[in-house]
């Protein structure tokens, strides 16, 4: 089967404008209609998880599926509709129908009276309860009376739907990417995330990549804690992993470390961004799936990328987080970034140096200048002694290019042009 | 027994005045009288070492007493006069009656050239010599002639006398507090830190502490290696302590750090201290008895809490350092900044996560929010999540507060509620 | 035999200037009358290692002689001439005797186009070819036409010749400065580091110094690396070492920390240094020959000093690193500031305080003040605590001295103090 493929970033685009109507949730269709869209792009591999399955300390929740929703007004129309965005109604409603005053149906109505004409995005999955989403502006020009309310919704036992994709490479040594795929109508958290992992996927499929690379698209929390729940025993090969949201936002990005802080993710990211406007943060218990992966039992080396962070901007979890929040070249240049960053992960190696006492004479295997006294040295002679020096089985080749200040392909060109010539070994 | 209460600043203010006229020394009645008022307050068990008994390197030397001194000019007035002040005499002078040309006599004064109107605070512990202090501008006035020198005072066989007050906690393990009872009329020192240290003593005694307060009122030098001497098979139980002098000036709070330098106690004082003025140094091996606690075989975990520090104030070790130059405020601060860092101090513990895998379901035990997608994330929820992610056995509630800026009292309220949840133990 | 003293600038001076015209290269006769001049002012052990010898990774090379060398233009006149500077012949150029047009001679004339007065020098060891260093404005000023060109030189199997200098002490652990003496009429780099190197060891000599101080007289990397690899077994008593190099030129001194970075000769180098103007680099495996000692193999606390680093400054390594660069004042600089480094590092001990619970009694022992009171501790108390306080096997004198602020020769005569009392020991 041919995969469309997601070069460019229109393609990027059209893919997030194709995704963004669907109502998805923790479960459901809506998640099992994005993840269809996203399997033209690249081979997904589903997994349904049935209502009741015990992972960790969770318990896998009913099945939510929504079909329409609306509040008619005493006038008979509707001045909620779930049709018209889906975040109008509150996540994992239970079904209703019932004729209600208004100050009755008030409680069950969520606002932004900061924000008085955006709709906020709500749930509660855990809590059987029913709600509306709406603006300030809209509850505030309600007449009294007595309204109508109506959700279609079924809450049954089902599955949960998550996916994996995995690029092999020459190792079973994994590096993760991990995308929630559980909000609904909201462009930047995280349709942008998930296009830009797709894409990244691609690449790196043609890249012949030296470590296996695995994309996670799953529901935030109870989907990461289900993931892990089932792959404990892979953990072991788990070498680094990045959590991928809010990739379209116009802010800079922004490298939130793994709870260790000095993994090996924390150090490429800081070294790719370095070039660039961009924010590290310390790990917080709090935000993304890290939250799960970075947990004191598994303490993996995952980091997240975002641009602006988690409930860092004013449209975070609004209906303003829509098509015009994400922009084009802000998902490309947070694609460009992460390629960027898992090229030198996974290129990054330790060598040990083969004639550690005093320099190999380089001149003989024709990978010095002959003509000595010139103070410019060559770039490329430069790397060399600087990976003799520093291979020592301690530093990898990112610890050499930082150390160093020399580009880190001229680093990795020096190691294999030292062990072409017998004086380097992995 | 009642004892009297040290609940304001006045009570405190009034203990130092009481305090203020007796002649103390390393050893002697005026010690006694100390403690005897102090009693007043605190229960008081107290020791007598026998003159002569070898302590560590050290040997406890005779006791020191004294009824009157005095100077008379030529026309036999009076010029310096022990019962004026008793910072007229150098301490364990000798007794002397003789009659001799102020030329002779000039050998015996001590004055401050440069602060002409003080009275300097002089000893001469373990060399046997006699002298009298006075202010520079009264050595200037005095007339040539035959002056007549009398100082009363005895030098026998006798005591050192020290005392311990201790404040029982829920185990063993101690925090001690250690004051030096040996100047005479020096308010700031170190009357003013006894009175703050009877307070925390009647302070924490009302809050049943989980440590037990181990208050240590004894002659500098002399007192704390004899008491070192006696306790060497206690300074196991020994976890933090804090010696304390010059605690009524108006400079802000000083902290010394222990000679380890990140002890718990210097973890805890940095922690309160760094929301207010204050300073904090290094250890050096000069000062007060942390000087002992700290020698390098002992190697305690005590640092030393001051206002301005050790001879960094014009007034110190003089007659300037008087009733006036004690602040009642000055002294209600160092009572509530060490009573903080001892409540601090007290409820820091370390946790083990019961459910280190993934978060666990707070919600479902009633701990987390059911509404999702609100971004205002409340104080004690994150403080909960912090408390779990970082309770692996290696960080405190200290760290975890430091870590994430949350409230220490917040951090505590989370691992109780925690605890009581069976997701935690100590 | 009586050596000539190098006691003043006027006599580093002198030797620079006696050494400057000698052709020196990696091997050679040049070499040979160096080390003969050497010897005048200190004795030399001279090491003569065949022509094939194997060293480590490397052969010892020809031996590479040369008696003279010209360029004559189309009219016969000489217009480049080794008799006028031996930088115009490109070092180990072989022999040559040939007449060809200005555009066959260009190939093999070197010119530096940006410093158009400038000679530059150049050398080709170990890939056969011949040519000749002018100026870019002699160049220029070529007409054209046939140029006879001859270079008399000679590449026969022979020897690399290097030399060593001892100053005994009292233990065998050796401390090492080495200096190359492969550069011609080059004087910063490096006759006034040989002179330097040569004084230094005449005034260790007369202090009967603790460590034994070898200096290394050699070619750059050949010869480190020949006296490496016959020196293997000597290494583990190598405690400490200084490349020398670049010695008298008129900026400040630069250390470059060994690959260690915290070796002992770092810290004893950064603390002489921070008192004048000087700059710190860390370890770069570029420079002189630093990069073998440093080889991840040996690794030994080997650090370089100079005063403007390696290609640091425009007359680098060109015809106007001459006699008038290189300075008195700066090379008497280097030697007291190497002087006062070696002076430290021969004294820095670790001691354990024999009495280290609590303070031992320093008055009974008459090295305290008997008058106490006081606010100012006399620097000779104050270092006596320090050193006790810091004598627990983990510190050195030299980190008493930069803990305690106080000079290195205060702490070293409070430990000689202490340890006469009985209450240090080693």
């Amino acid at each position: 089967m041919t995969r469309k493929p997601l070069d460019t970033g229109a393609d990027l685009r059209e893919l997030v404008e194709r995704l963004y109507p669907l109502c998805r949730s923790i479960t459901g269709d809506g998640v099992r209609a994005t993840l269809e869209i996203l399997g033209e792009h690249i081979p997904l591999d589903v997994h349904e998880v049935p209502t009741g399955t015990q992972v960790l300390d969770w318990t896998v929740p009913q099945e939510w599926n929504i079909r329409d929703a609306w509040v008619k007004d005493p006038a008979g129309r509707k001045v909620v509709d779930f049709r018209e965005s889906n975040l109008h109604v509150v996540g994992y409603s239970v079904p209703v129908a019932e004729t209600m005053p208004l100050a009755a149906l008030r409680e069950h109505l969520h606002t932004l009276p900061e924000q008085p004409s955006l709709v906020p995005y709500r749930t509660s999955y855990y809590s059987p309860t029913w709600g509306f989403c709406l603006a300030q502006d809209t509850l505030d020009a309600l007449p009294d009376g007595d309204y109508e309310v109506r959700i279609e919704s079924t809450l049954d036992d089902g599955h949960l739907t998550y996916a994996e994709h995995v690029v092999p490479g020459e190792v079973t040594d994994e590096v993760l990417v991990s995308c929630h795929t559980c909000h609904p109508s909201l462009a930047n958290d995280n349709l942008a995330g998930i296009a830009v992992a797709a894409a990244l996927a691609q690449r790196l499929a043609a890249g012949k990549p030296h470590f296996t690379y695995r994309f996670l698209f799953m529901p935030g929390t109870i989907g990461a804690i289900t993931w892990l729940a089932r792959n404990t025993e892979r953990l072991g090969k788990v070498k680094a992993g990045v959590v991928l949201a809010c990739a379209g936002d116009p802010g800079s990005l922004t490298y939130k470390r793994s709870r260790r802080g000095d993994a090996e993710i924390d150090k490429v990211l800081e070294f790719v961004l370095s070039g660039k406007p961009h924010k590290i943060l310390d790990f917080s218990p709090y935000g993304y799936d890290e939250r799960q992966f970075c947990s004191p039992g598994f303490n993996l080396g995952v980091g997240s990328l975002t641009r602006t962070p988690y409930a860092g901007y004013p449209e975070y979890h609004t209906s303003a987080d829509n098509l015009d929040f994400v922009s084009t070249e802000a998902m490309e240049d947070t694609l460009a970034t992460l390629g960027e960053a898992f090229s030198v992960l996974d290129r990054n190696r330790r060598y040990v140096n083969l004639s550690p006492y005093g320099e190999p004479q380089l001149g003989k295997r024709g990978l010095y200048d002959s003509l000595g006294g010139r103070s410019d040295a060559k770039a490329a002679q430069m790397a060399m002694l600087w990976v003799l020096n520093l291979s020592d089985g301690e530093h990898s080749l990112l610890d050499v290019a930082q150390r160093s200040g020399l580009p880190f392909d001229s680093v990795v060109a020096a190691a294999h042009a030292l062990q072409g010539a017998g004086l380097l070994k992995e």
